[in-house]
């Protein structure tokens, strides 16, 4: 009667149109102890991609998606320097660990084409990444195609990313989480990287950000992406300034929009623009407890001061919007005037830059470029709701995609906790990407064990907003583990659990028998005092199928109403 | 310029009226590098008492203050029985664990007197307990005492438990946080339960429930209260069903009564009832998914069915109240049919119960006893508000004191932060105190490291709340950490932290050394890519003091309002 629990999880694939293939994770479960009613097998969302070897990379499953299509054409792209691997590589001649698995050529649209997305569902394609994607999210697939058009929703799909299993990015749709991973000039390998990528999607990440700033950069990314069945999306100043040394002052437009070629040819899925952060808006933090707090709004914020002269991001802004239609890269409009407080949120330069954020999407989207827009932070709780409304307002319904915001500032080491409560929060309102907070925020950088726990506790609070949203389905999942939780069908609890490993794990601390997972008592109140089986020892008295249990305590209840709010005598001829 | 850092929390006393001492930890805080301004020290709330030998108790700090009044006596208590430890200390001649610190006889009102803190309230009078709150809230004497005659706080006081360090539940105050602690049949010592107590209170434990249901529940109980510096709340229902070897039909009035008058004697400060759990109510439960999940309702449910009466702990529920009277103990109305999953929220039997609860507060308040009314439990986040305006509504503005509520049933393993994100949100609308939930929730016992990990994460969790809802000097704290974050003085980051030692060595793990205390970078970004650098070199450029820097900054926004939104041209003389 009990699963080898182990394997009650099993991947599986859902038939889309056109053979398509469509993951799900299946849970088999155990028939109701007693009635012995069989309860179905139960499909969550997954993430986690076929699998590969990291030395090899993954299949590209929609390469034959876009060559049918015939608006791209391979070219001998830009290539890799060795500069794009910083001042270490040069020294020694090599990258730390040379990408030698499979290189393609680079694809982009031919010219006069745009390839993105928002290009075809405005066009009224149907594309198979949208097919896949009504299968995944289990809607119609005129929703995902509608929203995509409106600019309410992204596809991030790199046409030189073709490993990706198509995922989608809107407020109609399930809330996704972001997971960052990446080294420093402190720490971490890119074989440490990797691991983490896998195991960040393992858990749940629906898109993974590459934010590295150490050593490597260019074959780090190599690795991540020819490995990441989830879109990847970076920070592309970063790159650029550590092609110039760490020295703001000396970026230029050229080396930036070399940068985002070469991630584009890489196959970046969406790259964070700090476009809006302009010379005006600077002074404005001058009063903030933290200042600018977001790395590439204070290197946008420097540059410019240093200038004296407008942002290039902002002044180029279209060209990058042509670059990207050629790429179908996604923009991820960064929010460089976060706030890095509770004290400095909604203040009049985050609010400032939100309000550029909603010009740039306009003119992102004449180019049919895919467009979210960054939000904070740091916001207590009672301001959380604005930062939507505005981000909506002003950026004419485009994805909104938030960092927690964390809804207090005095818990460093707990801060995927701070964050997560304003993550629900701020989700449940419309946001429709969360990016992970973990417990070394502000502290360090996550190790594998971090990422783990901010995966997860991101995976919670994005469920949670799905059920207060009401999103159709959400809360099934709750429903099924709490039948089984009430009817003590322990394997079937920890294999509908986000985290079956801790929730077994803990449980048997105190419980490690086998025979205790299927007792009808936990540790908790041990065997005498359980409320669950007290609860259906009341429910036992009126009839031995459920359907006889529900009519004996209906009948009940009825007779109650009739009789008003005197005592009830049972009717019932036992005791 | 650092301190050693360990000695940086202090405990002080401030000076209270008629020479109350009222606790604070001060933190200590080092100078802002570069300008050299002082940051005076930064005293938070303190819960963890003056510390105890476990073997002899605490000092009986308002023992004088009760006295004064010339309300009670002492009296020949019912006094111990080995019955009250249950089966296994019968059968042994003694408890596992005897009591052989300070016993003093219990105390009780004189006859035709309500000791009750509310009773004082309503006569106008301004009890110690009232002054010393008052020091350590920050607030209005008269705040405190208006609140409590009117029911919206309470203070758990009891007469027999002058080891407390007053506090107060109330909206109008911060918000609370409960710990749950206790053994099982199947688990825990006294000494761990005590340890557990106290480590609660160090970190943050506003109250603790003694929720044993196993051997020994009056000694544990014992050693816990005489140590304890915060109020201890119980379920008497859990010892009185071990007193009749757990058959719940063979509970009665007279067993339950007497489990309540030895509580009230030893000093239990409030005990939840769970007299809302009418026996009409029962099968409005029959459609759940979860049934009935509250143990004392479960018991209640299950003995009202069984004897085809009203519950005892309603038809006596003016008895209570008079026993109540003479101890001041306060009611905590438990939610017997509190929901436990999120599709059970709101229901029909959980919203009639609380309608039970409002007419129970209006009679308890009647005696001048204190009351707060228990919430649930697991609930959408998109009806959380409802719970507590309902609440407040039906129960006359009692205080509410809810379980969380968890906002999604997916997580075991994580559900202090799946409750967190409810506890928070149900706190800014009016919650006065958090029972707060452990990574063991639904799978085992909390040990000591889940108990600290549940306090803090209810600890920021009311905090989030506090914020929220704009309590005076609640974002204080965390203005204090981001300045100290900003200026990347990391020892006070780490002290001003609701758990510096976690945060202190989250951080050492990647950058161990001492220098790293006072670098001006972290390990995220390292020394060249810091945003926070950047955005302190940004400031510095218009100047060297604070007030330069502002006034520098103020004249460039003003420029810029001024040039409206054209490109500045920066008039500083430098570069």
């Amino acid at each position: 009667m009990t699963n080898p629990s182990s394997n009650a999880r099993t991947k599986v694939y859902a038939e889309g149109p056109h053979g398509l293939r469509v993951p799900f994770t299946e849970i088999e479960l155990d028939p109701s102890p007693g009635t012995g009613e069989a309860n179905p097998p139960f499909r969550i969302y997954d993430t986690s991609g076929p699998g590969s070897t990291p030395e090899e990379g993954l299949a590209p499953l929609r390469h034959a998606w876009i060559k049918d299509r015939e608006d791209v054409e391979t070219y001998t792209g830009r290539g890799r320097q060795l500069t794009d691997d910083g001042r270490s590589a040069v020294r020694r001649g090599e990258s730390a660990a040379e990408w030698r698995g499979v290189r393609r050529e680079p694809l982009r649209a031919k010219a006069g084409h745009r390839v993105t997305q928002m290009h075809y569902a405005r066009l009224g394609m149907v594309t198979p990444e949208m097919e896949f994607i009504a299968v995944r999210e289990r809607c119609d697939v005129e929703l995902v195609r509608s929203e995509v058009a409106a600019g309410r929703a992204i596809i991030p799909a790199n046409i030189n990313h073709p490993e990706t299993e198509p995922m989608i990015i809107g407020k109609a749709f399930l809330v996704k989480v972001n997971a960052n991973i990446g080294n420093s000039a402190v720490t971490s390998s890119i074989a440490e990287e990797v691991d983490k990528m896998s195991w960040a999607t393992k858990w749940g990440a629906d898109t993974v950000m590459d934010l590295s700033t150490g050593d490597d950069i260019h074959t780090t990314r190599e690795w991540i992406v020819r490995n990441s069945p989830v879109p990847i999306g970076t920070v592309p100043i970063y790159q650029a300034l550590e092609k110039v040394d760490g020295n703001a002052d000396q970026l230029t437009w050229e080396t930036y929009r070399d940068t985002v070629i070469e991630q584009c040819e890489q196959g970046v899925d969406y790259m964070t623009v700090h476009a809006g952060v302009l010379l005006r808006y600077v002074p404005l933090t001058a009063n903030r407890i933290t200042g600018i707090v977001s790395r590439g709004g204070s290197i946008m914020a420097g540059w410019c001061l240093a200038h004296h002269e407008e942002s290039f991001l902002y002044t180029h802004f279209d060209e990058l919007c042509e670059i990207f239609a050629q790429y179908d890269v996604a923009f991820s409009l960064g929010d460089g005037l976060r706030p890095g407080c509770t004290a400095d949120a909604n203040d009049e330069a985050q609010l400032s830059e939100l309000r550029t954020l909603g010009e740039l999407t306009s003119r992102a989207w004449e180019h049919d470029v895919q467009v979210m827009v960054e939000g904070p932070g740091h916001v207590p709780l009672n301001l959380v709701e604005e930062n939507v409304r505005l981000e909506q307002e002003w950026c004419h319904g485009a994805p909104f995609y938030t960092l927690g915001p964390l809804a207090t500032d005095i818990a460093p080491g707990y801060d995927h906790i701070t964050s997560a409560i304003g993550a629900a929060t701020i989700a449940m309102h419309g946001t429709a990407m969360l990016c992970y907070v973990t417990p070394k925020e502000h502290l360090g950088l996550p190790d594998r064990d971090d990422v783990k726990t901010g995966v997860i506790t991101y995976k919670l609070a994005a469920h949670s907003a799905d059920i207060a949203k009401g999103h159709p389905g959400a809360r099934d999942w709750d429903d099924t583990l709490s039948k089984a939780r009430f009817e003590f069908r322990w394997n079937d609890q920890f294999n509908l659990s986000l985290d079956p490993d801790t929730a077994r794990s803990m449980h048997d601390e105190t419980l490690p028998a086998d025979a205790a997972k299927t007792a009808h008592f936990c540790s908790m109140c041990g065997p005498k005092f359980c409320s669950m089986r007290i609860s259906q020892d009341v429910r036992d008295r009126f009839g031995s199928t459920p359907a006889d249990v529900q009519e004996g305590m209906e009948q009940m209840s009825k007779t109650f109403v009739e009789l008003g709010s005197s005592v009830y005598v049972d009717a019932s001829p036992s005791d």
